[in-house]
């Protein structure tokens, strides 16, 4: 049997949630699914990454008092608890929170675990103030979903003077990439009659380009050099400076076409020791995370020469429907660096991650 | 880049759904993506075989009124207006119709084919009765989604006495299968702690058994004659008698072990002559469709003989939360056939299909 399995992912409707809007019932209801807790437990960079920087400054986690912002199945919880917290909350809106109790319960860690249901901005917190937050926010293209936001409540309200936040650094970084085949498959597919039983569906290769794919690229793909195009720190960055607009600056490395721009994020956790620092990528470079890479098609194909500079710009904002989705925009600016070499072009597209 | 690309499915919040309950919403807006519009004209076995269907009964569609139940970017009503029908009604819920209106006017069929956006209940249809229905409306297990009710709300309400519907038969084929290592890493991968950085996560065995995997099962992996436990007759059947309680016999065809029961659906569109009858299957000896197969897992392995027979019962069910969910009930019994063999099991397990 293939690995590629597919669930249809829908709510619990036995859960009383009318009281919530549309938008929001259908993001946290898709949690109730418990495929994408099976899909982040088995990705062991994600899951290593978290334990791996709690493990190695249980001097930090110490008779601390711990938030865990969407705990899902209460794995990052066991961890802190396991490095000697006090006292960890865990807070999660999914019914994902009544596995998450039987595994607590289980583990024998009930004592040390308390787990609560609801919206973070909701629940009654045993606790004014908390040490350390823990958090996995990160959403495709790191900002998709909007977590995030909940994160940087959850500081501003509970977090004491000098907390720690595991992870406190987030940043975004980009390359561009040849991309021909999967090209030709995913946007060009939609303009060949032949493959469309002899009918014109052109107008879908707009709809195709708008949506930024989630896919594995390998990193041979990469033929150009990469740059951060924002950094994150969770303990200063506010809700508004989540959307940005930044100019960048590529390198061509190989003579090539280029045929989109990919997008991926590193994370970094807080230590005071060396041997404590924990960073991770989910680069094309880095091994394999559920997150994969992002890709935004251009819509023409750049001609580019070793040594040649790539400019642009990117900017990325809440979509004003549905704030958990992402409205980014790409502007490209090419010129050959010859005298006599005529080659140059620029653009823009506009995307929609949801 | 590998081909499982990822999408987040969400709506679309600019369309106004006041009106709709919730659990509707989700359903009709999760088309709204045109992702899965991009997989049914991928796949070829299913739109060919309604292609075939209609092209080689063009007779039978010639100065006809047709109603296209849930037509998405409208391909088969374009099928039917190439076959000569004199006026397609096509009704869909979702914004897709938008774009589907685009091909339609593209490809010159703007006079003949007529979109109507809404709930093919709710809509103003320009006819008392139509001469066809088409439609594709089957889902993972065949009935997943429940969009065949609407299609019989379409044939009680709009059909022509005498009148004809592509398709107009479907039958769930069911087969056991031995699949231990997919097993594993679906099911047992729960209960090994070391897969799960230490903890015991064995409540999620349950969780993970009750919900079908849709995938592709390699045909090998049959190890069981096949029956068919059940066939509808679009013609005549109702909705109450979608839901169902079928016995079956299966006689096993090698010695093995049984980790789960597989189903499938296979599918016959009407014809009045031999040549133009069409039908396909999305059973694990047939070409690869977007429906794959559905396993059901049992929570336990039978350990079987070729020759002996393992009964059983399936019951398939609406949720009653919500009906486009399914409960699916399986029972087994097995005896060994040598008189001085032990080996006997019988057990029964509840499934969710959502």
């Amino acid at each position: 049997m293939s690995k590629d399995s597919t669930k249809a992912s829908t709510p619990d409707y036995a859960t009383d949630k009318k009281s919530l809007a549309f938008s929001e019932q259908h993001y946290f209801s898709s949690y109730d699914h418990f495929g994408i807790h099976e899909e982040m437990l088995k990705d062991r960079v994600r899951t290593l990454s978290y334990r791996s920087a709690i493990m190695k400054n249980k001097h930090l986690f110490k008779d601390k008092i711990v938030l865990d912002v969407g705990c899902g199945t209460g794995v990052l919880s066991m961890f802190a608890a396991q490095a000697g917290a006090k006292h960890v909350i865990a807070v999660d809106m999914s019914n994902i929170i009544e596995m998450a109790q039987q595994v607590i319960d289980l583990n024998g860690f009930s004592d040390k675990i308390t787990l609560l249901r609801g919206k973070l901005e909701d629940v009654k917190m045993p606790y004014d103030k908390v040490d350390i937050i823990i958090s996995e926010w990160m959403g495709y293209f790191l900002l998709y979903e909007s977590m995030l936001d909940t994160v940087l409540v959850a500081r501003d309200r509970y977090l004491k003077e000098g907390g720690l936040i595991f992870p406190d650094k987030a940043s975004i970084q980009i390359a561009m990439i040849e991309d021909a085949e999967y090209k030709d498959e995913k946007i060009h597919f939609w303009e060949n009659p032949q493959e469309l039983y002899g009918f014109d569906y052109s107008p879908f290769v707009k709809v195709a380009m708008s949506e930024p794919l989630v896919d594995i690229v390998d990193n041979k793909a990469v033929v150009t050099s990469h740059r951060e195009i924002i950094e994150f720190d969770l303990n200063t960055v506010t809700i508004e400076e989540l959307a940005f607009h930044k100019n960048f600056k590529l390198k061509v490395t190989q003579d090539s076409l280029v045929h989109a721009l990919l997008a991926w994020f590193d994370i970094e956790f807080p230590s005071d020791t060396k041997q404590g620092k924990v960073v991770f990528s989910t680069g094309p470079h880095a091994k394999y995370t559920h997150w994969k890479q992002t890709v935004f098609y251009l819509d023409e194909v750049l001609d580019v020469k070793r040594g040649e500079t790539i400019e642009g710009s990117i900017a990325s904002r809440p979509n004003k429907f549905n704030n958990r989705d992402l409205d980014i925009e790409l502007e490209w600016d090419f010129k050959a660096s010859g005298p006599e070499d005529t080659r140059a072009t620029s653009g823009k597209y506009n995307y929609f991650l949801r």
